[in-house]
C-alpha cells in the first residue's frame, strides 16, 4: 500500500509521538489550574506558544489554539466579519477555498454579508489583480488561501496582502497547506488572521492554531464561548499535550524542496515515458503534490479503487461526494474532465517508481500525451 | 505531590494511552479520504460511535464529536437557540453551570434572547420547583447541568427531563462532571443535547462530544462550518486516535462509587477529629468531590500554596480570576467565605490518610467544628 495523500493527512513524526507521550503521561494537569501541577502545563504551553509565534514572526499573545484549521478559519472569518461588519459587510473570498471557507462565507450570507468569489486563471491562480478587480469601497475582509489544498498551487499572498494595507482591510488566509512548506511572515505579508492545522505537518489531528493580529486588545467575539481561557478568546481546557505535539511538529518536520522537486520531474518522466495520456492541473505548485488530468475514466477509477495506492480525487473532505471538486471546475474543467483528475502528495523517495511500476501501463502505451 | 483535582483532569488511563498510541501510529489516514485508509479510519470511528452511543442510550448517528464538553455546550446551546427561538426566545438555565455556558448564556442574550438563571437550594441543587417557577410560555430551552463542577451535587436531570417533556421544551445537559459516573440514559432522561468531555474520565484532552436527538434531521446550524464531515454537523478533520481515545476511556474508566463513599467518610472523621473548623458545601454531591469551608484563611492560604498538595479553589477555569466562585456566591456565601473554601476531588485510596497526616492540623486542635 503505498500512501500517497500527504495533502489530506500526513502521519505522526516519531518525535512528536515521543514528546506526545511524555506530555500525556506527566502533564495531565488542567493549564487553568492554579496548583503547581496546573501551573507547569500552563508554562508548558506558554513555551510552545513562544516557538509557534517566533516561526511566523508573531507575539505569542497572538497564538490562538484551536482544534484545527476548520475551527481556525470559522473563528477568523466570521469573528472578523462580525466584529468589523457593523456598517459595512462585503468580503471577498476566491472560488477555490477550501470547502469549509466556502460554507463559513455561505452562513455570512445568511447574516447580512456580500461575499465575491474572485475566479482562479486556468492554472489555478488567484492573483493579485483579480482580488484588486473585486474590491470595493465597502470591503472589510480578503480571505484567500495561502496553497490550494486540491492543486497545491501557491497564491502571491505578500502582494494581496500589500493590496490589502494599502486599501485598509483586514487579510486573512488559509495556510493549512502551506505552513512549514513555504517561509510565512505575517508581518511582511500584512496578515491580521492566519489559519493553520498541526495534521498537515507530521503533527495531530485534532490541533492548530489561529495566529490574530493583536489578539490581545481584539474585538473579535469568541466562535466557542468559555470560561476565559486563552484571553478569553476560545474557551474549553487547553489541550496542553496536543499543544505539545503541535510545536514539536514545528520543531521537527522537514519539508524537502529540493528532494520532491527532483522526484516530480522524475515522475513525470516516467508517466510521459510510459505513454499515458494525461495533463497536470495548475502551475508553480508545491514540489510534493501533482494534480494528473488523465484522459481515460476507467483507469482513473481503477486507479482509486484499487489497494495498492492511497491516492484522492480532489480534496479529502470532498472525496466521498458525487459532485465533482469545485476547485477543477472553478480552473474550467467540465465535470467529467474533472472526475478524471487524481492528486498525488508524497513526502519521500518512496514514490520514486511509482510510474515504472505503473500496473496499467501497458494498456496506456503509444497513445499521446500532453503536458 | 498529591494530586486532589480530579474534577479539573484526570490523567490518562493506561489502556487509552496504549489505545491511542496504537491508533497515532497505524490510522493517520483521513477519515474523509475515499480511499483504502481513509476508510479504514472511517470505519474505526464508526465502532467507537456505535459503543459510545450505547452508553446512553443513543443512536450512533446521534453522536457528533467535538474538541471537548465547551465546544459541545456551544454548538448545542447555540444551536437549538438559534433553530427554536425564531419568535419565541426565553431560555431557562441556573446560576450554577460551568462558566461557559453562562458565557453563551451573556452572548444569546445579545442576540435578542431572554435568559432565566434558576437560584439553587442553599445546598447547591437546582430543583425541579426552582425550574418549573422559571418556564414561561415562550420558553424554547431548558440547559441545567447534571453534576456542579466545583460542589460535585447532582441535580434531579431525569425530573426536569419530565418537565420539560411536559411542557414540550427542549432540554440541554452539560455532563461534562457526570458521564461515566452516574447513569445517564438520553430517552429515560428527555434529553435533547447533551455535553460530554473525554479528560474528565481518563481520556484525552481535546476531544469530547455532543449527543444530538435525531440529529441526522436536524435544523441546528453548525458552530464550526466544515466541508460535510459528522453529517455537515461539525467541519473539521475527525481527529481519529482521540476518538479512538475518548471510546477506550468510555469503555475501560471505573468509578468505585463504594470505595469513594467509605474514603469521604474517613476524611470528614478524620477532619473532625484534627479539631479543624470547617463545614461541607452541598449535599447529595458525588463521592469523589468535597467542597470544605473552612474558617482560617491563613490555613486555606497555606493549602492553596502548598507544595504538597494539587488543589483548587472552585473550578480550574476560574481558579486563576481574583472575584470569588459564582457558584458558591449563589449558594449563598459572601466573598470572604467563597475565598475560604477548597474543592478536594480524589480518585482512588491514595487519598486516605490525607488529614491523618495533615501538616496544618496541630494549629486547629481543640477548635470548634461544624459539618
Amino acid at each position: 500500500m503505498l500512501y500517497l495523500d500527504y495533502l489530506a493527512s500526513t502521519p505522526l513524526l516519531p518525535q512528536v509521538q515521543k514528546d506526545m507521550q511524555k506530555a500525556w503521561e506527566e502533564t495531565y494537569a488542567n493549564p487553568s489550574s492554579n496548583h503547581t501541577c496546573g501551573l507547569k502545563a500552563a508554562e508548558l504551553i506558554d513555551q510552545c506558544k513562544e516557538t509557534i509565534a517566533d516561526e511566523i514572526g508573531a507575539y505569542p499573545s497572538e497564538i490562538i489554539f484551536t482544534s484545527g484549521a476548520t475551527e481556525a478559519n470559522n473563528f477568523a472569518i466570521k469573528g472578523l466579519a462580525f466584529a468589523l461588519g457593523k456598517t459595512n459587510k462585503h468580503i471577498v473570498t476566491s472560488a477555490i477555498e477550501h470547502k469549509c471557507v466556502l460554507e463559513i462565507c455561505s452562513f455570512l450570507e445568511t447574516q447580512g454579508f456580500e461575499v465575491t468569489y474572485v475566479k482562479p486563471t486556468a492554472d489555478g491562480i488567484v492573483t493579485t489583480e483579480a482580488v484588486a478587480a473585486a474590491i470595493r469601497p465597502d470591503t472589510i475582509l480578503v480571505s484567500i488561501m495561502h496553497v490550494n489544498n486540491e492543486l497545491g498551487t501557491i497564491n502571491p499572498i505578500q502582494e494581496i496582502g500589500e493590496l490589502c494595507l494599502e486599501k485598509d482591510i483586514a487579510f486573512h488566509t488559509d495556510a493549512a497547506q502551506s505552513f512549514k512548506k513555504l517561509p510565512i511572515d505575517v508581518l511582511d505579508m500584512n496578515l491580521h488572521a492566519m489559519s493553520v492545522s498541526a495534521h498537515k505537518f507530521g503533527g495531530p489531528k485534532g490541533i492548530g492554531f489561529c495566529f490574530l493580529r493583536d489578539a490581545k486588545t481584539t474585538t473579535v467575539e469568541p466562535l466557542i464561548h468559555g470560561a476565559g481561557q486563552q484571553m478569553g478568546l476560545r474557551g474549553g481546557t487547553v489541550a496542553t499535550p496536543l499543544i505539545v505535539g503541535l510545536n514539536s511538529a514545528v520543531q521537527n518536520y522537514q519539508y524537502d524542496e529540493a528532494l520532491y522537486k527532483v522526484i516530480k520531474v522524475d515522475l513525470i518522466k516516467q508517466l510521459q515515458s510510459s505513454g499515458t495520456c494525461f495533463k497536470i492541473n495548475g502551475i508553480n505548485a508545491l514540489p510534493n503534490v501533482m494534480n494528473l488530468r488523465f484522459f481515460d475514466s476507467k483507469m482513473v477509477n481503477d486507479i482509486l479503487s484499487s489497494q495498492k495506492y492511497c491516492v484522492s480525487q480532489g480534496s479529502a473532505c470532498s472525496s466521498k461526494e458525487i459532485t465533482p471538486s469545485h476547485v477543477l471546475q472553478a480552473i474550467g474543467l467540465n465535470a467529467p474532465e474533472a472526475r478524471n483528475c487524481i492528486r498525488l502528495s508524497f513526502s519521500d523517495e518512496s514514490v520514486i517508481n511509482l510510474f515504472k511500476d505503473f500496473e496499467l501501463k501497458d494498456t496506456y502505451v503509444n497513445a499521446a500525451y500532453t503536458t
